[in-house]
């Protein structure tokens, strides 16, 4: 059916190379682009393109910075410029961020080691972090990447670098997540949170 | 944080427009656009706008199809042409498409009337569908809606219409999904499945 459309065929294939579009979505969006006016869609494109022209990553932290101005969080004279929480993605950033509880410094890594994808300790911004670490400022670090073999590995390889240099490494606590039962919680977690019980 | 990239805060609040991008992937997808070269964010754009311009719906059944082909569902001498199934969008046509097993032809309706959105029935194709009828060609209506609340009131318009035509009104079957168990089915499926019972 789809053959005869072919470019309805074609916007689909360019569409699944967005990630995170699920492929019941895929249709969903697709349809919806056909039923946009073409202003709208040229509208869209200016917009990405801006973007992408407009927000490059901080030299220092990695985190998305407009061109023309500093990036807020390492030029912030009200954070704690001796800690320094690392993440995969500044999607994790955020995360952090919102909870208002932390005011130290950031440091994106771009994403996990992955071997089986071909991506190794050079492709993400692992000795900007260690260069970072150089001027002595930073005390600590701390290790906020995903709970995943590849996060887990990553973190056991950035924690050796960051330990070499005599700073301090630590990483976020595993446990219950507030507000679940102890029942429907995974064996793991439950022996996680067990074994790296703290005083009450 | 964002409103100090407010390209990127502009970025989101427009990827935001197109639906079925949950908030989470939104960040997820936004990253993604800022990593990409700035030639493929061209080319996605002139394949969406290609696609725009291309892709219209079919006069008769509002399936998509190609600007300079005839709808493909609409022309082929092998479907049977007496036999008409309304869906709520492209989408679903594809999914009972795919199944293999319908060989009549279709109408997408484009939406399902909903007074809170402000869809009423002339939003969507049904007059188009009431003239379709009036040829005589068609004997029999499947309505292939949603079961929700919109969904089946549209149904009920529909087929209302559909039957002052003289045409024969069917409905999808409702019971248990293959597969599934009993035990895990909501207490209305199960109450579907056991009053619409067929013989075996």
């Amino acid at each position: 059916m789809l053959k005869d459309v072919p470019s309805l065929e074609l916007l689909l294939k360019t569409l699944q190379q967005i990630p995170y579009l699920a492929s019941k979505n895929l249709y969903r969006v697709g349809s919806y682009f056909l039923t946009l006016d073409e202003q709208k869609i040229e509208q869209l494109c200016a917009v990405i393109l801006q973007a992408k022209q407009r927000v490059i990553p901080c030299p220092i932290c990695c985190n998305w910075q407009e061109i023309d101005r500093e990036c807020t969080i390492c030029s912030s004279p009200k954070r704690d410029q001796t800690i320094v929480c690392v993440v995969e993605s500044w999607q994790d950033l955020l995360a952090i961020d919102k909870t208002g509880g932390y005011q130290g410094l950031f440091h994106v890594l771009g994403g996990v080691i992955s071997p089986l994808e071909g991506v190794g300790p050079e492709e993400l911004s692992i000795e900007l972090l260690v260069k970072r670490l150089q001027a002595g400022a930073v005390k600590e670090v701390i290790l906020a990447l995903n709970q995943t073999p590849e996060g887990e590995a990553t973190s056991a390889y950035v924690g050796k670098k960051v330990r070499e240099r005599g700073v301090q490494v630590t990483c976020l606590a595993r446990g219950i997540p507030v507000g679940s039962h102890l029942e429907s919680m995974d064996r793991l977690t439950v022996f996680k949170a067990l074994s790296e019980r703290r005083p009450f």
